[in-house]
């Protein structure tokens, strides 16, 4: 199809689209004349892929392109490809007082050790929770961690295993992978919409209305 | 104390103080002399709040600024103020086909009647809710929710019930407020990093690396 059509049916502009090719999220199309480029379905599919990662998912175009060579690389065996996907998505964010990062990491490493997580101190889906606990710490909640810590460890657990279970599913290797970075990216979406409609019941229930 | 102070203490710039008072983010110091205005811890502690909630939240000033309107309106009763703070944080993305927007808002519709979920439809994070499950449906997981559904909502029952047990540790309404907005913005940044390890924990037990 020519890029009109692929902009049709994906609903992504012909600017957009040519961007997005440029920055090498997506494949150029072939050839077809000096001026011309034909694209097939793969292309489609890839477009709606970066579209659902970047509008429901928040990520940059660099992200994307990060998670989006994990994904294409075929030499990496499961268990790395299913590590990198996760680690590509992690935030990096907070850069505030040393010592109380510091001490964040201090609650992290023992949350890690006593829940007895196999996972290198080194993701930097780690640093992420160092930097989520620090930010509490300096509003004046720095025990929010601490006090909701095993139950929030208790539900991602359950949350980890239906999505392993998800991707278990799957069949071909490339499917796999595409639905590891979907699972992650889309799943924290819906758990994020989730868990607020949980608290509007929670609250309903435990303040009712006059 | 002065802006310089102010920013030392935080390590926000001075400008970016400036931008966020002109936006009403942040209240004006009191006027000291006619170009000189001083601040107090009060001002030091809302600075920490709206940091956090861009920096690890990811919430845009806009959004900020609605969250800290529901926070600062003493009128409205406990349950409401749960209700708002939760619904300014929902994200509003996603803009795609309205077949698939439609088949999704009825998998949303029946999931909420079977969870029994005292929720109003017009819920803003029923929109988000409805905007990622349309989204996965375009990449081809439309599957996802209907296969992780019960595992998911069991999970943030919990998480919610965690959330609720610590807001209602908190004494002060004005304290209680700010404490819903900051966990559930700082709780999913936590969340989503936990989620992360345990994906990483779970995928090495059930795939062992040679």
């Amino acid at each position: 199809m020519r890029i009109g059509e692929l902009s049709r049916r994906t609903g992504v502009s012909v600017p957009t689209i040519k961007y997005y090719v440029r920055e090498g999220l997506l494949q150029a199309g072939q050839l077809t004349s000096p001026n011309q480029a034909s694209y097939s379905e793969l292309h489609e599919r890839r477009l709606r892929l970066i579209r659902a990662l970047i509008d429901v998912g928040g990520l940059s175009v660099a992200a994307v392109a990060e998670v989006l060579a994990a994904v294409d690389d075929p030499a990496r065996p499961v268990h790395r490809v299913l590590g990198t996907a996760s680690t590509r998505i992690a935030v990096e964010r907070g850069d505030d007082g040393e010592g109380e990062k510091e001490a964040a990491r201090g609650e992290v490493e023992a949350f890690l050790a006593r829940r007895g997580w196999c996972v290198d101190r080194s993701h930097p889906a780690v640093e992420s929770l160092v930097g989520a606990v620090t930010a509490l710490a300096r509003v004046g909640h720095g025990s929010l961690f601490a006090e909701v810590l095993d139950d929030y460890a208790d539900a991602v657990e359950g949350i980890a295993r239906a999505d392993l279970d998800y991707v278990g599913r799957r069949v071909a290797v490339e499917d796999l992978v595409e639905s590891v970075v979907i699972g992650t990216v889309l799943g924290d979406a819906v758990l994020a919409a989730m868990r607020r409609l949980a608290h509007v019941d929670a609250s309903v229930r435990r303040f009712p209305p006059a």
